[in-house]
């Protein structure tokens, strides 16, 4: 399992970075970044679905929400969530300190936390973070502050795309932190991407979405939405080229494809976090009746426990599948299902094609990443779900994570 | 963990029971069950939700809602699932066989099967288990039964209640098949009550509706619903007494509640069933807008992977369980949360209440069952889930488990 994410990105123009250790954690371990955009940039950004959303979930929603930000400040460590009225003046105040700092707007900040849920913050440490963290920011910083915004993470995150046009060249760098199967109580998903393509606000908006949907929002880890997910999208516009307002604006799709393929990238990272012995698999689920049965089949097959625990066993039990597209509330012919994994031809018209190819697919099974295809036969509906096997070190470092 | 469920339950008058080796599974374990009925019994039945399930479910389905039956027919080794048209003809066949054995007709046979998913029965040695399990059936049979519907179980299972009113003395007796944790693919659940009550069609099928909505489906395990979970309740009607037509008749909640204690008998003997080690944990919440938001939330607890490797870790981890709240889609006001172990306050207010309290909520957890409250302090809905722990052994058992 490859778990090192290359070598850091380019400066994206207009950005400025840090990551230091202000005194959350212990050891001397980075725990506060900032990403600083040297004016107001265009904002987009999406959350948790989690109806316990933290306090800065709730400010960042208001603040992102007007579309336009200069900062982002990230802790590690502490979550700020389960902290009631308490962590909501806590990190309002952060919010001010840091504008203040920067000679900013309040509403211009986007705070973001993650660690351990239910404990509060204080702010003597916080305050030396926001100092320090000011103080380092530098055009370089790109990598200090990725590291700084993990918990459980095995390694940093990041990615880049290089989008060329006729008007000139545009960059797009991406940080996330997550851990796929370990510690996911620590393992809030967050996601940072920065562009200096000039996209106006509407733009930002529109690719963000349409990004996510394809890519973060199509892994499944363990079913635990986190209090604290964030993904945001800044864009400071400083590359050469004409604004870009919509979808109809020369230049959008390859912007949008950049940032697509940059947190497809960060996605499949965070699956892969977790543990060397642990194996990525892609569900592609077609011939549904369209795409929204699809989507629960192929969710339903990543959510799973039998079938995750079969991919950690390279065991090609095609019967859990099959009792997992049962579970999904789509109705769909038995005998009309094909399974493939890889290339081995598994089950085709709802029966195990042979002995040999079971020998095939567990041969393939034990590969670091492999595509699961299943075929309904009826539509044509499809869907991507990306999803990681369940193994007993998973259930050995939740087991031991003291709260 | 009690893995053992005491003595055999007495003889219910009017039916017989038998538990067979007939060959399909190996080294001579019993794989094959009969409870027959003298004359034709009220029956009510509820079958998986899972869309994929499998032939005998399809056909028992159909029997069993003609409301009487004579016969329940078990097989173990085998579920008869994603079989096809192939499967859907041995099934029928199967019932026309051990009718024409019993001389009764094929519409008063319920078959179950239980096992691997996705392989073809066979004939003759499925013929031979018939013929002997027809000659051994007998009046003391139960515990023989009870044991060969067995697949992964540590242990067989079954419970009774004596129901004694003013005109005489009425049994009912159950048995189930289910393991928690461990190998759920063959884990179908299946529970057979009996009783001698003089219950018409009507009342045993809302005696078996109301007793499973208080018992088997507030079980949750790992959330793979099995292709061929089966509850069947059969009323022979030979004990003394008037006919029980409906709840309005004399006798009727006594017959409820005995039925009700069997199944959850049952029921926790499922959870508990699966390794030595695991906990046993009533999730019991209250406080919320209505029945349906406790429900919610109380299955959104159990379901979470996260909750249940803390349990396995005796890990008094409520951020987790805060977080699982708000995975539930309930909205709840977290200043009002309050969280106790067993007879420890752990949470008040949203917030921890001492380190003292965590310190006993730990101790608490190590006992082999006990029950988490949660208070949401929002209205009067209440509900119960039981579940258990996420150990490394579920994931050692399912992973190595040969397809």
């Amino acid at each position: 399992m490859k778990l090192d994410p290359g070598p850091s990105p380019p400066p994206v123009k207009g950005f400025r970075f840090s990551g230091v250790h202000g005194g959350l954690k212990s050891r001397g371990r980075r725990d506060f970044a900032l990403i600083v955009a040297d004016k107001p940039a265009a904002c987009a950004a999406v959350f948790t679905l989690n109806r316990q959303a933290a306090a800065p979930v709730v400010i960042a929603r208001d603040h992102a929400g007007r579309g336009r930000a200069q900062a982002i400040m990230i802790n590690s460590g502490n979550a700020n969530a389960a902290t009631g009225e308490k962590g909501m003046k806590f990190a309002e105040w952060s919010c001010r300190e840091l504008a203040s700092r920067l000679g900013i707007a309040t509403e211009l900040v986007v705070p973001c936390s993650t660690g351990i849920i239910g404990v509060q913050l204080e702010r003597t440490p916080f305050a030396r973070a926001i100092s320090l963290g000011v103080d380092g920011l530098s055009r370089k910083g790109f990598a200090a502050a990725a590291r700084a915004i993990m918990t459980s993470d095995a390694f940093p995150k990041w990615a880049h795309r290089k989008v060329v046009s006729e008007s000139g060249t545009a960059m797009v760098a991406g940080m996330a932190k997550g851990a796929g199967m370990i510690h996911p109580n620590m393992a809030t998903m967050l996601a940072f991407v920065l562009t200096d393509a000039p996209l106006a606000t509407g733009a930002a908006s529109s690719i963000l979405r349409d990004a996510v949907a394809s890519t973060f929002n199509r892994i499944s880890v363990d079913g635990d939405t986190s209090t604290n997910d964030t993904v945001v999208l800044l864009a400071s516009g400083q590359s050469a080229g004409e604004q870009i307002e919509n979808e109809g604006t020369a230049g959008y799709a390859d912007v949008c494809a950049a940032v697509r393929e940059v947190m497809d990238d960060l996605a499949r990272m965070v699956v892969r976090d977790g543990e060397g012995g642990t194996h990525v698999v892609d569900i592609v689920v077609a011939g549904a009746a369209d795409a929204d049965a699809a989507d629960k089949v192929a969710r339903a097959i990543g959510r799973s426990l039998l079938f995750k625990c079969a991919v950690a066993g390279a065991d090609p039990n095609w019967g859990r599948i099959v009792c997992a597209i049962g579970n999904s509330e789509v109705d769909c012919d038995s005998d009309r299902i094909s399974i493939d994994v890889d290339d081995v031809a598994l089950v085709r018209g709802g029966t195990v094609v042979s002995d040999e190819a079971v020998r095939s697919a567990r041969k393939t099974m034990r590969h670091e990443a492999w595509t699961l295809r299943v075929g309904l036969g009826d539509g044509a509906g499809s869907a991507t779900v990306i999803t990681c096997d369940l193994t007993e070190d998973y259930v050995r470092f939740n087991s031991a994570y003291s709260s």
